[in-house]
């Protein structure tokens, strides 16, 4: 008894309880904070939906039990594409998925994700961390009562699966293709046209032909959708997602009422789980691209030079229109842009000097 | 009077009172656990100094002050090269450096720093978390009562400040260059002469002409160091180390009389300072360059293609030996080699195919 009244003392009943639990090791019964968390992906989807596991475990662990998460699939709670306004009204404390989804709310939303012929995953993180990305990402959710966080990357993508063999620009108009956001926008432009389907779809969309063509992610995500046994061609490089972010979205509130000590836990949490899912990414996708290779006999392409040379010269022309759709939006476009063009100089002496010196292919 | 009384009737004093301490928030002048962190770099050393400064304020901040770390800079507490030691030995709970340090003590050390035409940042970490590299890292160090952490990356590196032209193979015989490790190994077998000096000395060994060359880590570092005003050329890209990791050492008895929560905080701080000085690095060295390039005029040469394929060879064969020179390091190799050539084949198809498809100079 001496112990409730020692917080009723306090006057801090909840937060002392929460503390003092942790510190006897015995949190997780008398969890503090019982929080959800909504996601985008189909529950446990590997990659994306573990992902969203990952970050929970890591804020229960690191709290010892202070935090508890629970996860919730698309749909279980909410929508998939409702998950940005179920934390903005405080239906949910934390959510798992992709800021290009809500550009309807801001233009600006989509260079938070990826961006065609843009940053890869390793610079989008200087970018947003060294870079002033993340103040002006914190500044477009502010008025949604949001703090956003990259919480994972999928690396550069592949280009997609196709039953249409692309030798020319000429091969992209009337190309029936899934791709979304901005990639779509592109192909638009290019005289094809942009589905957009959502991943379960993809496999009978293909067979049937009612579309041409789709990207999806890369070959771990791929392989186990069964892409291959639809399509003739998978073809690279993902021009239009070089490394795409998946982010965390925080109830500022919600995280306002959390000690300082696990405030700072959930937004490392991200970080960690930021880095581990590109991680899982670059170590699964060299396995996954084997077995379609070796075990389903999957023909790769590449995009020619000349397609993709007017692909880059669409994108340039789209993303500086996004950059212009709203002041926010032009501000963003201009810190990424200038970010982009720093690190294309760097890269050509670093990452990509390297990786021809590495492959002798030049 | 009442929490003393509480405190006691727990018979868990110190713990309690710690955590208590950091629910209230004042836990700063009632630090649970009073850590040194020693380190291999000079006290604020920018990107790797302060990368073992970001650590323990992380583990400060999460922990609500529970842990309370005190850095060391080089030659404070011990000297750089006996960090290791040290650490094993208890007289500090931490270490902050780089695993090729201690190939001394076990050739397969040098695995977890970076190899000759490797890997790079992004694909190590694949390896480290999902591809069996940490749990051989572990096994390494556990003889030494260890626990490593990767904890930081400067990706890939510059090839270095040079006064003599590097037009062939026959140019590397005789070349006197600062280049330690493995990359040194393989400069030896080439004809050259590799020396090692402590980054402190570069620069006057280069103006005085002591040697010929000289590599450091990449513009932010070297533009810090001002080895610009001593060398005509500055070559890419860094063939001998596409990735170096930095290393937390934490003493493995330490780590364990924490209660689970603070050790789970540790070792998610060292992802947090390994995914920070890498998103650091990808930032300030794009703008570092920039300056070297404008406002001092320093001329950039790529090595031919000749030399670097002459040097892949060798890296090759230096490395397969290194991995034949005790059991431990023959596993580590063995790992280490698939994983390589798996991502090889995926780097081909996307950060290579990507990067060149946004270069457009292929």
């Amino acid at each position: 008894m001496q112990r409730r009244q020692l917080i009723r003392g306090l006057g801090a009943t909840s937060l002392a309880l929460g503390a003092f639990a942790g510190g006897v090791g015995n949190a997780q019964s008398k969890s503090q904070f019982r929080w959800k968390m909504v996601t985008a992906w189909p529950k446990n989807f590997p990659g994306l939906g573990t992902g969203a596991n990952t970050l929970a475990d890591l804020i229960g662990e690191m709290s010892g039990g202070r935090i508890e998460i629970r996860v919730f699939g698309a749909g279980e709670l909410v929508p998939a594409f409702e998950i940005f306004d179920a934390v903005s009204r405080g239906t949910a404390e934390m959510g798992h998925g992709s800021a290009y989804y809500w550009k309807g709310k801001s233009e600006a939303a989509q260079f938070f994700t990826t961006v065609p012929f843009g940053l890869t995953a390793q610079e989008i993180n200087g970018w947003i961390f060294y870079g002033g990305g993340l103040e002006l990402w914190k500044e477009l959710y502010a008025e949604f009562g949001l703090i956003p966080a990259p919480c994972g990357n999928t690396g550069v993508q592949m280009g997609g699966w196709f039953n249409k063999e692309i030798n020319s620009v000429e091969d992209l108009k009337g190309l029936k293709m899934r791709i979304p956001g901005l990639g779509g926008e592109v192909l638009a432009r290019a005289g094809g046209t942009p589905v957009n389907l959502p991943g379960g779809e993809l496999f009978s969309a293909l067979q049937k032909g009612t579309i041409d063509a789709t990207e999806w992610v890369g070959p771990y995500n791929d392989l186990s959708f069964g892409l291959y046994k639809a399509a003739k061609y998978y073809y690279y490089p993902g021009w239009h997602e070089p490394g795409a972010i998946l982010e965390a979205l925080i109830n500022k509130k919600a995280l306002e009422t959390l000690p300082a000590d696990l405030q700072a836990i959930v937004l490392n949490a991200c970080r960690v789980a930021n880095q581990d899912m590109l991680a899982e990414y670059s170590a699964r996708d060299p396995v996954a691209l084997q077995t379609l290779l070796t075990k389903h006999n999957v023909e790769l392409r590449r995009f020619p030079p000349d397609v993709l040379a007017r692909l880059r010269t669409i994108s340039d022309e789209v993303v500086a229109e996004v950059g212009q759709r709203d002041p926010l939006a032009s501000r963003v476009y201009s810190s990424y842009k200038k970010f982009l063009n720093q690190s294309k100089e760097w890269s050509r002496l670093a990452e990509l000097a390297y990786l021809q010196a590495r492959d002798q292919t030049t």
